[in-house]
């Protein structure tokens, strides 16, 4: 029963996994992103990082180095563009807690931008990965909106359940991996 | 006649005016943004600005320092949105050649940008502003793709008057500063 080693290892292995999967919702989402604009399907980017440049040296015969800049609060979220005709953005977050989403992981910025996007007649939602679940929900505004308004008298996360009920699984595939504009279709193209 | 030291003043005053206009032009897009933002009228952003972080230090009890990054070339467009259900995308550019506008000052990333953006209905522009006669033209995509795919064989830049014939006048004013919404009223809206 007890194999030592190879067995430790496995665990070792799988907690590395783990810590990267912060990494892994971004380059899922970039992966798939790049396989819906070379597949003529769609065209949305993420965002560059904000970053409030400070100081920049010109060295002789290279190009300019920053050598001092801060990371600054996004104003907006991470990634928009254009899908069949409709302007679409969304921000994408993960949640290694297992019974709800803290609503802190959001900033205010991205609320109130979202909120503007939604009445000017664009899609938005937020894209949220259960770490412990393995589960990625594309979750619409309109429900994060909903607690979002209570947070001050009700409570400050948004349960796992209601993302069952509420929100919609994005299967992971091979290619794209992460197919969320078909739930896209689902949610907002049906009647077209 | 000679009023010596004030003439002289202007004259300095004047040049260095001259040498800001490239943040003017940004300041004024930021700015008219700024507005149609508070006043409902549509969600533009600018994107930030590219860059590749290498070297980040966490000095204790402060936020983080990226010390080492450069400049990446962007894959996009400076600013987008929406803008009355649309999809709006477009580059903004200096021009401070008297005769015509160098194709050399747009990207290739940014021209396949434009091109697909306009494929999947959105509406995609440049804003070129001619500092020799201080007039900002929103120039359809169009008019600068039928240069670009000539550019091998014909001339490497678009002639002033092709800005004259074809391109449309942004009238400055106080408020918003740069109204270019207004004239992608009338290009882009007039039948709706």
């Amino acid at each position: 029963m007890s194999l030592g080693f190879p067995n430790k290892k496995a665990t070792y292995t799988k907690k590395a996994n783990k810590a990267n999967l912060g990494m892994d919702l971004e380059e899922a989402i970039n992966d798939t992103n790049s396989y819906y604009l070379s597949n003529d399907i769609a065209v949305i980017h993420k965002k560059p990082t904000p970053v409030q440049i400070v100081k920049v040296d010109y060295p002789m015969r290279s190009k300019a180095v920053i050598t001092e800049a801060y990371y600054k609060i996004p104003s907006t979220t991470d990634y928009n563009g254009i899908y069949k005709g409709k302007y679409i953005d969304f921000e994408a977050k993960e949640n290694h807690n297992k019974t709800a989403f803290p609503l802190a992981n959001i900033h205010p910025h991205q609320i109130e931008h979202l909120d503007k996007i939604i009445k000017h007649g664009g899609i938005g939602f937020l894209i949220v990965y259960f770490s412990h679940t393995d589960e990625y929900f594309l979750t619409p505004f309109e429900v994060v909106k909903r607690f979002w308004d209570n947070k001050e008298k009700d409570r400050k996360s948004i349960p796992y359940n209601v993302f069952k009920e509420e929100a919609h699984l994005i299967k992971l595939s091979y290619m794209p991996r992460l197919d969320y504009l078909k739930v896209v279709d689902e949610l907002y193209f049906k009647k077209d």
